[in-house]
């Protein structure tokens, strides 16, 4: 974990560019035993460029042998600690679309599902319910008022959306409605302690009007809410780092947590890893520190499709010199996490990280950009926390510490 | 050191079984500059496949180097910090062979000693004495009585014994009244605190009375006393990882420190490796953990016998087809520390360690179950509490963390 009062301590100025370049989900394995995995398979020349010049490692998100989810994998590349610092995944959601979650606020992450006549769960994403048909809904949804709170209401991306409640004593210790299965009817909204039981009759009270102005609806005729939490009050990377920083994501969530440790949030055209470079490049010259978040790699690797995953590194590989051309002092290529496509889901295995800085970087002999490229590498097996002071080091923003 | 709330949390059932095969002492060192150390002298096809297939690393049992006790050894292969849950010597004896040690009891490991006419000692082990010999003299000193105490006196093996004292206000804080040498007197139960000296004369007195009950004895004439100590209060790890574990093992130390962290212990025939994996089919259904406990490498180590240590590994190598046979889904293949025969002693080397995990395992290009081959390994060097969190990841048995 980083010592953030040294950072605090040691941070100076200079015109030097560092981005962290997230391929989301990156690490994998191979379908068959022998075989290459995923970021092996890849023909990706510029990343075994950056690889021969540089240095490669594997990093640990959270601790050996656990599985990141992408909030807490997002804040240990960020420096903080995510067992120390943690976010609840309904004010990830809402300050990923721009919504206010104040400390004492309550957001909640929505799902729209399909009931049964028996009001059993037959559905729980309402048949990935396409974002067209799902504003209206939330259109209809944001009408609700209840005596004694503030309501704010909005649509996230295809059948998810996010809710917000603003008022005196609101407390965010609620179980989520989402019962993670089908067949069984939603939970009500929990409060896991008393003090948090006017906040979950609150929620129960919207729940309840939300369902009765969609219950008409053939698809998504219910919703179930999750990750009630409030703003966790993060220290601010700006002011940590002394960096002006910026994120470059289309999702949300990663946009949520961006703005939730401080960064500007870019908003840009297109969904392509060369529309985030050529964002990036828009912007050079507002920012020190680029955090640039691809997507799909991730979700390739949930599908577990092997081949999917392989051509979205490769896209991204073709894009790189976008980003190259600009000049960045330091690359760190990395993830906040592994989504083998064998497994289909975020995964522990340690993830391959290179890190590129050809003022300061001593090149190991690896070539090229893989996991078993990073075991042999010279930064070795490392907490993701160690990255930050990696890339500020090898940007030039750290004084020496003590005389 | 592991989260133990975390493991709590993430833990979840699976069918998977772990086998975590602890080599006692199998770290080595070459008996000659250039030459094999005794893991890489042997002839382990057997080992040599698991470490093919699956990833290799080196332990750090305790801290880099700090040589290990067997006692912290094992608590930090079961991810306890061994430094933050200390187990004394003498719980250690007498739990191992089934003696209860409550908190608040406090239980000293003992030795038979040989004293010359001037109260000198000049055997420390009482010429090795035989448990034939050792059995009726433990029997006559189980006798004493004393006013204010209960007493438990039991034989262990050879000449080693434990005492156990239960009662009001006893208190463990007393040193060793071993010298660990010849040619001077036994210590009197020396107490280390005020509130340790009711206990230490509680003692003196049973010291006393036994040693007159033997002072006859050609050999055996006297007795010495160490590792005063109570229940440490272990989290217990069937609670903690959400396993029914068991331990495998013939020594009553290792059956201890079992014990004390919750597993069951399982009796079984015969010493060879080979009864140890047998015994393990027997009751391959009622558990998910196994730990199973290889002690003569050790034994070889500590006798300086060289070839004697590769023999037992390769013993140890034939039979691991029974164990295999089970088809379990994560084995581990570690130390609890290094005995290099050139040594004849417990060393701080870090500990060769093998992780074979055919579903979820990233095989790294190492072809053999060696220290060389380990320090290239894709696990890197890491601190030995890492490996429980690793096994429980490969064996599925571990949700992610954070949304």
């Amino acid at each position: 974990m980083v010592d953030f009062k040294m950072m605090r301590e040691l941070h100076h100025q200079s015109n030097t560019k560092i981005v962290l370049l997230v391929l989301d989900g990156v690490g994998g394995l191979p379908i068959e035993p022998g075989g290459p995995t995923e970021l092996e398979a890849a023909h990706t020349p510029n990343l075994d460029r950056l690889a021969t010049e540089g240095m490669l490692g594997l990093i640990n998100p959270i601790r050996p042998g656990i599985t990141p989810g992408s909030g807490p994998g997002h804040l240990a590349l960020f420096g903080y600690d995510p067992i120390k610092y943690g976010v609840g995944r309904g004010v990830l959601e809402a300050s990923g679309i721009g919504m206010e979650v104040a400390i004492g606020d309550v957001a909640a992450r929505g799902n729209f599902c399909t009931l049964d006549a028996k009001g059993m769960i037959i559905d729980r994403r309402a048949g990935r319910l396409s974002s067209d048909r799902a504003i209206p809904l939330v259109e209809l949804m944001s009408e609700i008022q209840l005596f004694g709170v503030e309501i704010e209401t909005r649509h996230v991306r295809d059948y998810r959306f996010a809710v917000v409640m603003r008022g005196e004593g609101l407390e965010p210790d609620i179980d989520d409605t989402d019962p993670q299965q089908t067949g069984v009817p939603p939970h009500p909204a929990r409060a896991l302690t008393d003090s948090a039981k006017k906040t979950a009759g609150f929620f129960n009270a919207w729940i309840s009007q939300a369902q009765s102005k969609i219950a008409d609806n053939p698809k998504a005729n219910a919703i179930t809410l999750r990750g009630f939490s409030t703003d966790p009050n993060l220290p601010q990377f700006p002011e940590i780092y002394g960096t002006r920083a910026v994120c470059v994501a289309g999702y949300p969530m990663y946009r949520g947590v961006s703005r939730l440790v401080g960064m500007q949030v870019h908003d840009f055209e297109g969904d392509r890893p060369e529309d985030e470079f050529r964002a990036s490049a828009d912007i050079w010259d507002n920012f020190d520190f680029f955090f640039i978040h691809i997507k799909k790699i991730d979700s390739m690797g949930e599908d577990g499709n092997f081949e999917g995953k392989v051509k979205v590194i490769e896209t991204l590989d073709v894009a790189l010199p976008t980003l190259l051309d600009l000049n960045p002092d330091v690359v760190c290529v990395t993830g906040d996490h592994s989504t083998p496509a064998r497994l289909r889901t975020h995964s522990w295995h340690p993830v391959p990280t290179l890190l590129w800085a050809p003022a300061t970087a001593l090149a190991d002999n690896q070539i090229a950009y893989g996991e078993r490229a990073c075991a042999q590498g010279s930064l070795g097996i490392f907490p993701a926390t160690d990255l930050m002071p990696l890339m500020m080091a090898h940007a030039n923003r750290l004084a020496k510490y003590g005389a």
